[in-house]
């Protein structure tokens, strides 16, 4: 099953922005970065939010481009567009990765290894 | 008349984020920073929102910490707090305004010069 992405064009700055400005979302942002080029289960981030709230803040980064979800039979794996993001705004996913790194206030994704193989 | 600004080490990066995912607020930011340390009156923006939406933009703006606004008579001086960013979140400030540069879908600020003295 392929869910709908935005192109590479398609990615719009204010979308974007407003979609990182919520500190799960931020928080998944973050976490993918640290991991980058593995795919991760987004049960992976259950300790975030319940599995509704969830599926929207995923969705949500998605639908701004900011994250490429796969379906894999009954399994969604996420990962981080960063050449897109990085090819129509240069240097902004970095800044906020690396301030969202310093924030305190940001919830932490557990250490429980959750992902599945792809 | 003072208005309440956060203090630098308040100000969030969730926050600034979501504030900045706006069109119009991205309009009054790149403006400003094309600007920078000229203080702008306020009716500077009038063309990208009315009065009531324009208030809105700016005070969510200045309740972030991406802009001061100084409060002389009548007017409402605005500058953008690019110290203060850049202290907290270190290059945010400056691909945001990069990537809003490029950006053709913002609304544009008029030419008409309606500074007024500080």
């Amino acid at each position: 099953m392929t869910l709908p992405h935005p192109t590479t064009d398609q990615i719009s700055l204010p979308i974007v922005l407003a979609v990182l400005g919520d500190p799960t979302r931020l928080a998944i942002v973050r976490y993918l970065a640290s991991k980058e080029g593995v795919p991760l289960n987004c049960s992976k981030f259950l300790d975030l939010a319940s599995k509704t709230n969830l599926s929207y803040h995923l969705a949500k980064l998605r639908e701004a481009g900011v994250t490429r979800t796969e379906a894999v039979g009954t399994s969604r794996l996420i990962t981080l567009r960063r050449d897109d993001l990085d090819r129509r705004f240069p240097g902004l996913l970095d800044s906020v990765i690396a301030a969202a790194g310093d924030d305190k206030a940001l919830p932490m994704v557990g250490t429980a290894d959750t992902e599945i193989d792809a």
